[in-house]
């Protein structure tokens, strides 16, 4: 059976989702878990991601997949994930898909979230899950900004393809929310270039700072060069929020 | 001069607020810095507190005094310390006051936030700051409970004075902030017992889960005896937000 699961985690304490040698990773959790659950052996174990996060990146809504012969009902395999897991890594929900199911190649889209906390002084309680700005941020700015990556654009200016060379991507929505000191970017496209949100995130806030006017975006975007982005926002902002797929 | 500051902080990876031996706690790394900061003998800073927070407690409002001989202006001494000090403190807010003002001592009231998680699924992103509770809760009933913690009580079965045998506290506010699965306990009263707010929220939480009726937590308060209190709640989901001033 395969079995399809959203999972959440708070990326601080690992090297990106993706399984590495010498580095904890989120898969790597994932699948020891999983091993330990099902009583398989551990290398015997594959879990397929809809998206392969950055080190410190955080989810609230990856998707997974993964093939098992376990028997007892998914409720008590959802129980046992959540019982080894550690406390920063939880499975939300599981159920039974098609055994041909991908998360990555059948995700229609992705959204996600980069979380900012605009005050003069840092807040303890905030830094693990927002970037702090100190300078005052012209947030309308940003919004003219940001509605200019809504539709299909090469995006290369904002990051590499993960593989191959096609850089063109359609954003479905690029839109700020909330109010200072929260501050929310929400961003969903069919797909994401290699750092594309964090790159996009890093150039808005020049224009925020007041540093470029909404034209000098427009530019870099048009100029299609990666040299022509500001720079890369740090990943403890960012998460990913939801994957969609057609049903 | 006298100096009263704001200081925000995480408690999680603290000993608690108030200096002791062996252990690593917030007014260690506070008079640390600000011993740095001030070029003075690091034994001969001493810094005054309005609460004495438990190890893994949080706050957003925690009000500090201090005597210095700074001569270069409270803005640059805000900067010089908020530089030195970890990410997980910070200091807010920074004047002058009088050389008589004592944080605790002068204080009218103390505000403390607990907050609540509750979802069938434990949360990786809420785990820091909030206490994740599975079974649904009546908030209703807990808003009941809550209503008759207002007004002098002797709040002995809540928890032990700091020092002397006085219990007596006044309660000025008791009230469920939020919806689920995010919940706040907001209490405010002139004076905590050592345990108080915790003890309340776990005695809170038996009625919440239908374990006690409303009832039950009025008799339990009425028996001014510290055995008749529900367990006591973990410290994580617990703030520090605001201490209450004459002026």
């Amino acid at each position: 059976m395969r079995v399809r699961a959203i999972v959440a985690y708070d990326g601080t304490d690992y090297s990106g989702y993706q399984r590495q040698d010498n580095a904890v990773t989120v898969q790597e959790a994932l699948e020891a878990a999983l091993a330990r659950v099902t009583a398989s052996d551990p290398g015997s174990v594959t879990i397929l991601a809809a998206g392969r996060t950055d080190a410190g990146v955080h989810a609230s809504g990856q998707v997974i997949a993964f093939d098992t012969a376990w028997r007892h009902g998914l409720d008590d395999l959802h129980r046992a994930l959540n019982a080894v897991l550690p406390a920063d890594i939880a499975v939300l929900e599981v159920k039974e898909t098609a055994a041909s199911f991908h998360p990555r190649y059948d995700a229609r889209s992705r959204r996600y979230r980069y979380s900012i906390y605009n005050t003069s002084i840092r807040s303890p309680l905030e830094r693990r899950y927002s970037l702090h700005v100190a300078a005052p941020l012209d947030v309308e700015a940003m919004q003219r900004a940001a509605r200019l990556l809504i539709g299909e654009h090469d995006f290369v200016t904002f990051g590499q393809p993960p593989q191959g060379n096609n850089t063109v991507r359609r954003v479905l929505e690029a839109e700020w929310r909330g109010e200072s000191p929260q501050l929310h970017f929400d961003i969903e496209a069919n797909a994401f270039l290699y750092r594309m949100v964090r790159s996009i995130v890093g150039t808005l806030l020049q224009v925020g700072r007041g540093e470029w006017d909404v034209g000098a975006f427009e530019a870099a975007l048009a100029a299609c060069e990666r040299s022509q982005a500001g720079p890369t926002a740090p990943p403890h902002g960012l998460c990913l929020v939801k994957v969609i797929y057609q049903s």
